[in-house]
């Protein structure tokens, strides 16, 4: 398990709400020479705590609703056959740029949807998700106000 | 709406890759002046297009286990309660570190938990979500494997 001291997580909060800070203005905020911070930083980026930089896009490029649809497949006749079905719809739905999150859920997926409107999704589920043949069941939870995560969108939206 | 062309759309597209990228890495890279480079960038910043730059935190730090959770209140005797109950639910979940994500959905709550085994946000659930008075109804979703999307951990997460 990575251990990190108090510095590190000073630092890489910092690094969080404004990746472009440099060293100099990380180390005038934290109060410790330019030096410390960036021996601090390189060993971060080389033991991967930092992964990667990244930027997150604004409210315009949002998509302006958001909705998570659970689909269940039915437990076919042909065994083997739910694992390779469940994976091409996993395929199909990565494929489509309002699709913002695929995952695995034990016996279905979890999908996120991003449109510009919740009945532009609902149509899209209807469309695209309930048209599939085998399906047991098919849930909507649309996402009206993200109270913590809210640039989720931002981050995870297609350009 | 916000109006991009094909060299903001890649510009985005690599700054979402790498936010380290300088405007001479950016130039070569596109094929364009560093000046025309640094010109959109400006322009994009100020679009709040780019809204801001952040860090992704490597495996190490993430939960290894995910799971959402879709919470219903009963409908209440009082009216006006529904909507303070689930506002004050809302509030305790954000506060918790292995809470990424909470949001409103329709009569209930979307909240995505990570932590570092199923079981622990199992226990979780029962503990701190099962427990609560006057729910209907409580799903659970393992998020077994992100197909697309798969950075979210590493976006959410807190440290």
């Amino acid at each position: 398990m990575t251990q990190l001291d108090d510095l590190d997580r000073a630092i890489l909060r910092l690094l969080k709400e404004d990746a472009r800070l440099t060293i100099s203005e990380l180390a005038e905020k934290l109060n410790r020479p330019e030096s410390t911070i960036h021996f601090r930083i390189k060993k971060l980026q080389e033991r991967n705590v930092i992964d990667r930089y990244t930027i997150i896009l604004g409210e315009d490029l949002r998509p302006s609703s958001l909705a998570l649809v659970y689909v269940q497949a039915k437990t076919p006749i042909i065994e083997d056959f739910l694992e390779k079905y469940l994976t091409h719809i996993i395929k199909t739905l990565s494929m489509l740029p309002n699709v913002l999150l695929v995952a695995r859920s034990g016996e279905g997926i979890v999908v996120l949807i991003g449109d510009e409107s919740l009945d532009k999704i609902k149509s899209f589920v209807e469309e695209t998700i309930e048209v599939l043949p085998g399906l047991e069941r098919v849930e909507f939870f649309p996402i009206d106000k993200i109270e913590k995560g809210s640039d989720i969108a931002g981050f995870l939206v297609d350009v």
